[in-house]
């Protein structure tokens, strides 16, 4: 059937491990159904394939390897996604992340589609100029542990930012929680580092958690906004994938990602989406201007591989968005900031959070040790 | 180290299949660790451990099988999770969704916490006094294709009403595209199904798939009441898992949940959560009062005994929470409908969508033809 190309039309790639012995055109046709129009294929309006609503498969490539498994590239109507977060991730993986063998490890946007996401509204560049740090990764940290009072929270980020870290954020788990409710923890912590900035002329930024309430996450946002924050931190699976990006833009905010409850997509080559998709092309179109991850070598479970392809999704050229800075994190330490170096480069944000705990028990000291070490390494690599 | 249980706790069952040589206590412990503090144990400070802060172990049970797996008991303070969606699922599935090699198989609230998150406002009987239906399963459809004109779905829906189904939902993959724009397709659907209505005396119900971005879907929740929708289709992961809740609850909507974009936590045992307790125990808390599940034997790949662990979580007695309408779909057909009755019985709404377009062109004939078999079903498995 030939479909009408008239209408702009978007690529994703699915790779594809059949789980029954029907041919993988079988399986790519069902996906071409299921993510569109979702009826059995003899009720499809006669129309409706004319007008290219439903999913076009576009070529099927084998892959080397046992299980068989395929490329296979489906087309879209750019449309059909309304260029919103919701409808597009329902349209890329919505009911068939409930069939098995789907794995998505490409999209190509129209430029229409980067144009109306728009990306990183500040970026690599930006958040370089407003810390008006060059020529090396920025050194962050993630405040911890949930529990302790917001006034010791604060006494914390006083001490990292005097030892110069370009970043802190809350830890993902400090939410609105009765030991440091959320205004009054960053307000605390923003007059800290504020009170620091202006001892060391440096302008180290606080992105502080907001994961409330639908009814309360805007006045987070507007709050941290007003207390003079950079930006905040956001899990788009906690609060919605639309919601924290929304909201940052809204408020002129910078937007760190953390991909809390996301992970069962990472798990299987065959399920879900790549590490680089999901927290890399997809975050960053949405506008993430650090993307949290977890690194190869910590407490978690990507490969070497999966943190470079998702460095590269964050920082390759799109179209005209900006680049996200890659963030990575869980289980790092100072000891690994060369090698951090060696596979990420310059353009990185380093996350080093509970070995800063472990280093000194005075955070100056940890965090100056920290960026010592960054210097070093980036003194040392270059010829 | 004993732990102060003066605290309130809850506790969750995570079935761990370790994926390295390590003890299983070991992989215990690191998910105490991970989702509470998330900080190397030896930098916990001592009054965290007294006051209950660091997840418990309360116990583990090796599961016949190979690998080994073990069921692991982990209490939580319940203050941590604040009380709220996104808190709560942090604490039960946050970073640890990215690690392998665990699964949430149960749950134990507190009396506290089933009060404070409520459950469903209507459930399994305000729904069926509403509609005046006791006594067999309810008969509900998904309107579709995408990329009708909304006068096209709205004769549809007038049709479907007239033939006696109980209630009506969008297709989720229809959400606010041109070729039926969210209020216009909304209120043309419901002038319908009202007018169908009056005629046949009988009360359908019309679930519009409210998914807009964050700044959109209060509108639309709020229009749909203004049209007087009995109630709105909600996808927790397509809108944020506390969004759809909160505005339904706001307008006094009932909640039909759809798991579009949720199903990589049910490809494999050993990790995410199972379809009953994300889609049964957990939505049920949050307030659904229908969640729709993809039906085994149908196009999707849960099991027999997914499906009817599901239908438990969504009626088995929980607290004084009320009961939600187990929905079972995707692929289901009129002939399928006896054989579905037996396995999910009675308080279970039928859901048949694509076979109702292929049974005739005339959506009150399938309509009829459905009801029609499900009261036959009903009355020949009474004795």
């Amino acid at each position: 059937m030939a479909v009408a190309m008239t209408t702009p039309r978007f690529q994703v790639t699915y790779r594809i491990t059949p789980d029954d012995a029907r041919p993988v055109e079988a399986h790519a046709r069902d996906i071409c159904i299921e993510e569109t129009v979702e009826i059995p294929e003899d009720c499809i309006p006669e129309g409706h394939w004319k007008a290219g609503i439903i999913g076009n498969v576009e070529s099927i490539t084998e892959r080397p390897g046992n299980p068989p498994a395929y490329d296979c590239v489906i087309s879209y109507r750019t449309d059909i996604t309304n260029n919103e977060i919701p409808n597009l991730l329902n349209v890329l993986f919505g009911n068939i992340s409930i069939r098995r063998g789907i794995k998505i490890t490409a999209i190509q946007f129209s430029a229409e589609q980067l144009a109306a996401f728009g990306g990183p509204r500040i970026g690599i560049e930006g958040i370089r100029k407003a810390l008006n740090v060059h020529g090396r990764p920025l050194a962050t940290t993630a405040i911890k542990p949930l529990g302790l009072s917001a006034k010791e929270l604060a006494v914390m980020c006083g001490g990292y930012a005097a030892g110069g870290l370009d970043a802190i954020k809350d830890d993902h788990g400090l939410i609105d929680q009765h030991f440091h409710p959320f205004e009054e923890r960053v307000s605390r912590i923003q007059e800290a580092i504020t009170t620091a900035n202006v001892r060391t002329g440096k302008a180290t930024h606080y992105y502080p958690m907001v994961a409330g309430r639908f009814d309360q996450v805007e006045r987070q946002v507007a709050f941290a906004k007003a207390q003079g924050c950079f930006g905040v931190l956001v899990a788009p699976f906690l609060i919605g994938p639309d919601t924290g990006f929304h909201l940052a833009r809204k408020y002129g905010l910078a937007v760190m990602t953390h991909p809390t409850f996301s992970g069962t997509h990472f798990h299987d080559p065959r399920h879900g989406m790549t590490p680089a998709i999901l927290l890399g092309t997809l975050f960053r179109l949405f506008g993430a201007d650090i993307s949290v991850f977890p690194n190869a070598g910590g407490r978690f479970t990507f490969s070497l591989a999966e943190c470079q392809d998702l460095a590269h999704a964050c920082r390759d050229p799109f179209g005209s968005l900006r680049g996200t800075f890659p963030s990575p994190a869980g289980g790092m330490t100072i000891e690994k900031v060369g090698a951090m170096l060696e596979t990420f480069g310059n353009d990185t944000a380093l996350l080093i959070g509970g070995a800063l705990l472990r280093h000194s028990p005075d955070p100056e000291v940890s965090a100056r040790a920290f960026v010592t070490a960054l210097e070093k390494a980036v003194k040392e690599r270059k010829p």
